[in-house]
């Protein structure tokens, strides 16, 4: 808790956004720290920090563990700091055993894994697993016009040199689940398959402005009334697909907005995941033709289209097996998961064999002050990331 | 088109907002036409001219026309204005034709009949009809701080002595539908029966934030899930009263407004009317029953609630008589219509005998700057205007 002093807001949360003073003294703080637990540590380019503790053959590729220590501007105090802090119990629960592996074992904390400051999220994981050009990442500016540049050689880190990937055997994450079914089906640990498919949709109907008082129902060109024929069919699309579809309206507008106008236009917005390819194309696929299907039928100009999409990932399989024989070994009650959100995990799935063991969240709660999780579940969890990194280290 | 040059926009309409400088250049130039056409002019405290034409008996009560020459700030040439020029139409044909009426004829110009400026809309000609006390309406003051008094003192009207209302026979006002009905129908005179029941509600549904990814459908408190229940049922509930019922749902937010998050609450206004006094009733009670049976059924709270109504007036039967007498004689095609929006008539109807006619206006727009009527329209609501004037002032 000594980490999330840094940056600690007054409602029992953390603000440190990316490469912030706050995010820059938590960085300071895990360095001094594994530099007591005898390792090495290396900062890369983009920001990324390695700390290293040498394996009995040095040449081997390492195993890979950590998160990210940035957080939302309201954040807490578990989403990524979790997973870096994990990683350095299971060095110094190495240490204090005495155990040598045969391979090295790293600790990563990646740069700007929020975007909240930097507008790109898991910007150092996606440079590390050229996944996006460093002098891209390097020009991406804050509100201020701070570059991602600017903010690291005022951290006193070197820019110049090209992002050179390490040789990694296998990359392991702890993270708590960000959602609340680890919490009911009461498990302790979530051995993660993949990350669901996720899509955004942008939804406009155009309609006509009209006086509420003077303009019969059947003179009207009320977008509101297409909507009311949208909203059922798109639920009804995602209650099909249960349990794993899954359809957010998050924002919707009527506009001018004035109690007594018919609107002139309304706009909404369609979050759309799944996990399963074939049903995500098919929500997807349903959702737009509800639409067009709800516009044309009532003869009105409008659009759906996809605003942002990223694709599922399956993670590899002997590292879900890690993941599933230590939690086993352990006696943890577990369960299979898909996560709902990305994570530094999905990146270095395209370069290194890559899992995520999850635990616990209170409600559920993420990227918020109230965020929480058990010291039992905690534990239970960088157990899991020991054995789990034992049987690929050796 | 002499007075639309007054305020004139740049967009064809008028900015001519209640005691503004536009206003008052208005209400000048009008005092001088009557003047012209041998009228006394009389402004009583709150603003409100009369222009009168006396009688054969100026004893009698007088047979009372007009409207008002106030704007929206993207206003049109017609709303308001069109009832005070017709007025002053009648009494030059009078003139030029060189007929005495038993009764005196007046011409009202009521003050800030649009309360964009001054937040009371139909201000005027409520504080004549005694609806409103007059230091209440002296007091109402615009976004400056500048109050209706302070604004009277300016336009160098006195505001010292109490408002009387001079007696009144009938009171007749010309005015554009400000909807399409009389345009559709091909109708060029409407004979306003009354005016249509209305009230406004606000309704609030409330949720849980929750993250769209991880969250699974069934563990949501979805509060856009519950407003596709309540949608659809509202349109059915005004369709059902078909075609007098009218419900405008003018705005609606999801917040926080997220595309990735689940909101937390909707919210959303209703507005209701209808002409008949149990259909009105029965249609609101529905609303606010289909609200409540659909956070009853999804165990959510939330509210609906009724801000502001206005009931139903029914016109003087002899004034709609005179009104659809005038328009057979001259032969224009007539039909009843009840008006949708509020009207200075709404006031004078509560004390003397009123009476609406109506004309088309194109496409049903008012409130706008393309606000338009044709020539022949203008002409015929004057005539109609004429006759019935005639009818009851002998």
């Amino acid at each position: 808790m000594e980490m999330a002093r840094i940056g600690a807001t007054a409602n029992g949360g953390c603000n440190r956004q990316a490469l912030t003073d706050g995010d820059i003294a938590a960085r300071t703080l895990f360095t001094e720290w594994s530099k007591a637990a005898g390792c090495t540590v290396r900062v890369d380019s983009i920001g990324n920090l390695f700390v290293r503790r040498p394996g009995r053959d040095d040449t081997l590729p390492a195993v890979l563990t950590g998160s990210h220590l940035d957080t939302q501007p309201t954040g807490g105090k578990f989403d990524g700091i979790y997973g870096v802090l994990a990683g350095l119990e299971v060095i110094e629960a190495l240490n204090s055993s005495r155990v040598e592996t045969t391979h090295p074992v790293e600790v990563g904390v990646w740069c700007n894994e929020e975007g909240c400051r930097f507008p790109a999220a898991m910007m150092g994981s996606a440079v590390w697993a050229d996944r996006m050009p460093l002098g891209a990442a390097h020009e991406l500016a804050d509100r201020d016009g701070i570059t991602v540049r600017d903010a690291l050689k005022r951290a006193r880190i070197t820019v110049d040199a090209p992002v050179s990937r390490q040789p990694v055997k296998a990359a392991f994450e702890t993270h708590i689940e960000q959602g609340p079914v680890l919490e009911r089906q009461a498990r302790t640990i979530g051995i993660v398959t993949g990350v669901q498919h996720m899509s955004r949709h942008e939804v406009v109907i155009e309609g006509l402005e009209a006086h509420a008082g003077t303009t019969p129902m059947d003179q009207r060109r009320d977008p509101v009334r297409v909507l009311a024929d949208i909203l059922p069919a798109l639920y009804r699309a995602a209650e099909e697909r249960r349990p794993d579809g899954r359809l957010t309206i998050g924002i919707i507008e009527a506009l001018p907005g004035s109690p007594n106008t018919v609107p002139g236009r309304v706009r909404f917005t369609v979050d759309i995941r799944h996990p399963q390819d074939l049903d995500f194309r098919s929500l997807r696929q349903e959702v737009e033709q509800i639409v067009r299907a709800a516009l044309a039928s009532h003869r009105r100009n409008g659009l759906v289209r996809c605003v942002w999409e990223a694709s599922a990932v399956r993670f590899n399989a002997q590292c879900i097996e890690a993941v599933r024989t230590a939690a086993a070994r352990l006696g943890y009650p577990a369960a299979e998961i898909v996560s709902g959100a990305g994570q530094d995990s999905v990146n270095t799935s395209y370069v290194v064999p890559t899992g995520i063991i999850f635990i616990p969240c209170a409600g559920g709660l993420s990227h918020n002050e109230a965020e929480s999780a058990s010291k039992a579940d905690l534990e239970a969890g960088a157990n899991v990331l020991l054995h789990a990194i034992l049987s690929v280290a050796e």
